[in-house]
């Protein structure tokens, strides 16, 4: 029934991953978040992901920067190390929990230390609650048919007795 | 069935409101977000929001001050003027609506003019998530109930024939 990443991600097309180099800047990787609509950015390094950059990081460290002019800080100085990321094989619920115990609201999907998605907890809440919907529809079609099937029993008797007399 | 957001915010106690007054600094709105562990505030000024202060408003805005310092600018320089709201009879599914056709992911509740929640898409799409989940179980029982009852059905006649023998 639950869904697994790879289903999630073929079946919303969710295969562009937003991304700023190591060694870039601040204003540039508020400028991609920007032009991709985005609220976190993937920080990679020859190809790998070296930590992840948000708007909640620019807006937490910005706090201390006072005077000096964070937009000409490097990228890396700001953003994330500790990335938390998930493979395609894990099931939905198995990522809400992943970002729930990790307090983390963006979920890399990596494949062979490269990252082949960027899925947010919205994300995985609507699948989710699609998933959840396609549920009760099925099961609520079932007790529809059996309430049917119960209420056919109790008839058919009925017409053979009134017959039968 | 659907839940109605004042039943959330009863039941998940969701009745404190993250502001920030009119005339403070940018500085301090970053503060206030950084303390209340909240990515919104909503701006006051005599007691009536005005406006609303994400994350996003500043990272957006912070892209076009270059040189000037952002974090002595006014709250009110940057927030959003738009503010969209839902009063405390909103059912989760329409909050859901509201901020899908506006494309925001905080709602401010309002009653009598005055904030008494913020809520979050987060907040909505858990508890829609929950409410699903009590559907699911409450069908599954309906469910096993009725195969337990077509199978005593079932069993009994046959018990009868055997004895009767």
């Amino acid at each position: 029934m639950q869904r697994t990443v790879r289903e999630l991600i073929k079946h919303k097309g969710m295969n562009f991953v937003p991304t700023v180099q190591f060694g870039e800047s601040v204003q540039t990787a508020l400028e991609k978040l920007d032009y991709y609509d985005s609220g976190v950015l993937l920080v990679m390094k020859m190809g790998r992901i070296i930590g992840i950059f948000s708007e909640r990081d620019f807006a937490r460290a910005a706090i201390d920067f006072d005077g000096r002019n964070i937009l000409k800080s490097r990228v890396e100085s700001i953003m994330g190390q500790n990335v938390i990321f998930v493979t395609d094989d894990y099931r939905l619920d198995e990522c809400m929990a992943v970002m729930s115990s990790n307090k983390i609201r963006h979920l890399p999907v990596l494949q062979d230390g490269h990252p082949i998605a960027l899925l947010s907890m919205r994300h995985i809440m609507e699948a989710l609650i699609e998933d959840k919907e396609f549920l009760i529809d099925e099961l609520t079609k079932y007790v529809m048919g059996e309430r049917y099937a119960v209420y056919r029993q109790e008839r058919t008797p009925l017409q053979l007795l009134t017959s039968g007399q």
